[in-house]
C-alpha cells in the first residue's frame, strides 16, 4: 500500500536539478561577498519565541511556526495555548543576527562584515512559487556608522547579481527619513504617515492613478496628498550633484545629514558606474516594508523578477533593542528564491562516465575501473548493466552522462569509454 | 538595558572561525561525493508528524521538537496535547530521505547517489560538545541490490575523510544477519536477543570482561553467552579470502548470500587498500543502533574521536514502507560534528587587506582603492581609522588582516598596500 509522501503542505522537495541551480547561484553570490570580507555566520533555525514576537518581524510574526515546550502532559488543561510554546522558527536573517550580535559582540571585528544563507519559515498560505521554507541571503555590515556601509552593500550586492548573470539590474535608492518629513511637508497628517506609505508602496502595480485613487478612498486630505505626489515626482531621478539642494529646497525638514548622506551616496554609485555598467535611480517613492528601518533604503529590481531581487537598509535601533546601546547596521538582503527562479533552466549538463558492469563483472573490477576514470577527473558512476542495452543507454544520456565504459567477465583487454548519443550501439559492441 | 542574547537553550551560534572549518570539511567531502556521483537534494525541514513518529526513528522519535497546527484558538480545551500537533523538525536525513524518494522516484535515476547535508534537530539534555541542531552528511545508494552499494559507499566516504586530512582510520565491517545468526546459533534465547545486542554494543567502551558482566547482570545464560563471545572472538579480523569459509563454519544458520556477500565487499576493501593507505576489520560485535537494517552494517573510526566519525548500512525494507514495495537502499552518515571538531584550529589564517579610510576621505574613494585590491585577487575591506593607528593595526592582525592600505585626505600619490606585523609603523607613516 503506497503512503502520501508529498512534502508537508506548502513545503517542497529539492531535486538535484533544482540544487545544481542552487549550489551554482550560492557560490557565484558568495565568491563576491567573500572578497568584500563579508564572513559567514549561522544562527539556529529555533528562537526563544519571546524574542521571534518582540515587534521587529511586523506581519511575519503572525506567521511563525511554534514549538511546543518538551516533557508537557499528555493531556493539555484548559489555559493559554501560548503557555505551551517556548520556540519558535526564524522568519527571517535579520531578527537572529541581532541577537547574535549582542550575544558574540566581543569575539566580532568592528565594523563586523556578516554574511548569512539559510532557510526562513513563514507559515504563509500556500500558493504557486510561495513556499513556506525558503532562503535567504544576507550581508550586513555593523558597527559603520557612515554611508561607506550602504555604498559597499550596493556595490557588493549588484556585483554578485552579475556574477549570477543578472546584469540589467537598477539600483533604487532613498531615505526612511525622507518619505516622513515629505509627508509631513505636504500636510499629510501624522495619523496618516503609516497609511500613506503602504499605499504609496504599491506604486510599481498600480500606478499614479492607483495610488491618488487608494488615497482618496483611505480618506487623507487630497490636497495634501496631491502636494505629496507633486514632490516625489520632482525629486524622482535626480542625479548625484543635484540631489543635496534639491532635497534642501523641497523637503525643508529633512536633516542636512540625511540630504548630503544620500548625495554621498549617490556620487558613489555615480563613482561605480563608470567602472562597470550600473544603473541607478534615487526614487523618494521607494518604500521598503520593515518598520525598522532608520536611515537609507535600497532595492534592485530586474526585468521579468515582477518586483525586486534584492532590498535592503539602514537598521540603527534594532541591536540597541538588545543591547541597551545602539550599534549602527546596514543590511542588504538577496531574495534567493526569486534569482534561482529567474536562472533556472541554465545550468550546463553534468559531464559524468557511466561504468556499466555486467553481471559476471566482480564488484571490485567494476570499481577500479572507475578509481581510474576518477582519476583523470571525471565524475563517474558504477552502473548494472540491466535490460536491453540502447535503451540502457538511453536512460543514461537523459541523467545527464556523456559516456560509459561497458565492462564484461570475459574482457581480456582493458575496455575504454565511449561517447553516449549519437549513433546506436550494437549489442555486441 | 542588557536583554539575554544567548541562543536557545542547547543551540549555539557559529562564529567566522566556525564556519570557515565547516565549509572547508562540507567543500572537501562534498567534492569526492560528486565525483561518484552523487548528487545534492534537500528535504525540507519540517515533515508531518505522523512521519516521524512512525517507530523507524527508534529512540530518536522521542525527542522530536513538535510545532503546533496554525490557526489554533488561543485557548486550549481540555484533550490530547497529540491533537495541537501536525509537523515535526526532521531528526535524522534518512527518514526524510526515504519520503522523498517515495515522492520522486519517477524523476530519479536507478539506481540513485543521494547527497544530503544539512541541520537535523533533536531535544536532547543539552551537554559539553552535543548539541540540539547539528549537521548530518549522509550518501546514500538507492535501487542497487549488491553490494557495489556497500563497497563504494566505503570507498567514498573514506576518500572524503582522506581528504579532509583524516587518513588514520578504520573501516569496520559487518551484517546485521550475522549477529542474529550467531546469537541463535550460541543459543541465546530469541527474546534475549536485542538486549544481547546492546550490551554486546558497548564492547568499545567496556571490554570483554564488562560485556560478560552485563551479559550476566541482565540474567542472559552465561553458556550460551560465552559460546557468542567465543564465536565473535574466533571469527574477529578474519581476512577476506577465508571469511566466507569461516562464517559457514561457524554460523551455518547465516544464509549463504549474506556470508558471500560479506566476503565480496571484504575482496572490494582489500583491493582498494592496494591503491591506498586503508585499514580495514571485519568485526562481528559491530552493532549499529538504528533498527531498520536488515544487511551489512559498517562504521569508520579515527584516532581521538572518541567513537566512530561515519557509519551506514543496508536498509531494503524502509522505503517500501512508504512505497508499498521494497526497494534496496544503503547508506552511509558522516558525523559531521565530529569531524569538525576533530579539524578545529587547524584552518590558515585569512589573507586578508585592511583600506584604512582617515575621516576626510570621501567613501567614493575608498571604495575605488578597494576595489583596484580586489581586482588585484586580495580579499579587501574598507575601514574607517579610529583611535591610535598602532592599536588599530593591532587589531587588525588580530582579526586576520595580514596588510593594509592607509588612506589620507591630502595624499596625492597612490598609497600602496604595507604589510600588517613585524615592527610597529609610525603615526606618520
Amino acid at each position: 500500500m503506497k503512503t502520501d509522501t508529498s512534502p508537508a503542505r506548502g513545503m517542497r522537495d529539492l531535486l538535484p536539478a533544482d540544487t545544481a541551480v542552487r549550489d551554482h547561484v550560492l557560490s557565484a553570490i558568495t565568491g563576491v561577498y567573500a572578497r568584500f570580507g563579508y564572513q559567514r555566520i549561522e544562527t539556529p533555525a529555533l528562537e526563544n519565541i519571546d524574542r521571534l514576537s518582540s515587534g521587529q518581524g511586523g506581519d511575519n510574526e503572525k506567521l511563525i511556526f511554534q514549538v511546543l515546550k518538551r516533557g508537557l502532559p499528555a493531556e493539555t488543561a484548559p489555559g493559554a495555548l501560548r503557555d505551551l510554546v517556548d520556540l519558535g522558527l526564524r522568519y527571517d536573517l535579520t531578527v537572529p543576527l541581532t541577537r547574535f550580535y549582542g550575544a558574540n559582540q566581543a569575539r566580532l571585528p568592528v565594523p563586523f562584515r556578516s554574511l548569512q544563507v539559510g532557510p526562513v519559515w513563514r507559515a504563509e498560505r500556500p500558493q504557486k512559487g510561495r513556499y513556506r521554507q525558503f532562503y535567504q541571503c544576507d550581508i550586513d555590515i555593523i558597527g559603520e556608522p557612515t554611508i561607506l556601509a550602504e555604498a559597499e552593500l550596493i556595490e557588493a550586492t549588484t556585483g554578485a547579481l552579475s556574477a549570477v548573470g543578472l546584469d540589467d539590474i537598477t539600483v533604487r535608492l532613498s531615505d526612511r527619513r525622507l518619505l516622513a518629513a515629505l509627508a509631513q511637508a505636504a500636510g499629510i497628517p501624522a495619523g496618516e504617515h503609516a497609511r500613506f506609505f503602504i499605499i504609496l508602496d504599491k506604486l510599481d502595480k498600480i500606478g499614479w492613478d492607483g495610488v491618488r485613487g487608494e488615497l482618496a478612498e483611505a480618506g487623507i486630505p487630497r490636497q495634501a496628498c496631491e502636494t505629496a505626489v507633486d514632490m516625489i515626482a520632482a525629486l524622482q531621478d535626480l542625479p548625484a550633484g543635484k540631489l543635496a539642494g534639491a532635497l534642501a529646497a523641497t523637503v525643508p525638514g529633512l536633516a542636512d545629514e540625511a540630504a548630503s548622506d544620500l548625495a554621498a551616496t549617490a556620487a558613489c554609485l555615480d563613482r561605480l558606474a563608470g567602472t562597470r555598467p550600473l544603473a541607478w535611480q534615487f526614487d523618494p517613492a521607494l518604500v521598503r516594508g520593515m518598520g525598522y528601518y532608520t536611515g537609507q533604503v535600497f532595492e534592485i529590481t530586474a526585468p521579468g523578477s515582477g518586483g525586486s531581487v534584492a532590498g535592503g537598509g539602514r537598521y540603527d535601533k534594532l541591536i540597541g533593542r538588545w543591547l541597551g546601546k545602539d550599534v549602527p547596521a546596514c543590511g542588504f538582503s538577496i531574495g534567493f528564491e526569486r534569482i534561482v527562479d529567474l536562472l533556472h533552466g541554465s545550468q550546463p549538463p553534468r559531464n559524468a562516465v557511466a561504468v556499466l558492469a555486467e553481471p559476471g563483472v566482480h564488484p571490485a573490477d567494476a570499481l577500479a575501473a572507475a578509481r581510474d576514470l576518477r582519476g583523470q577527473g571525471r565524475v563517474t558512476e558504477v552502473i548494472r548493466r540491466s535490460g536491453k542495452l540502447p535503451a540502457q543507454l538511453t536512460r543514461l544520456e537523459a541523467a545527464g552522462f556523456t559516456s560509459y565504459l561497458l565492462m564484461r567477465e570475459d574482457d581480456a583487454a582493458k575496455p575504454q569509454p565511449r561517447p553516449l548519443g549519437g549513433e546506436t550501439p550494437h549489442q555486441q559492441d
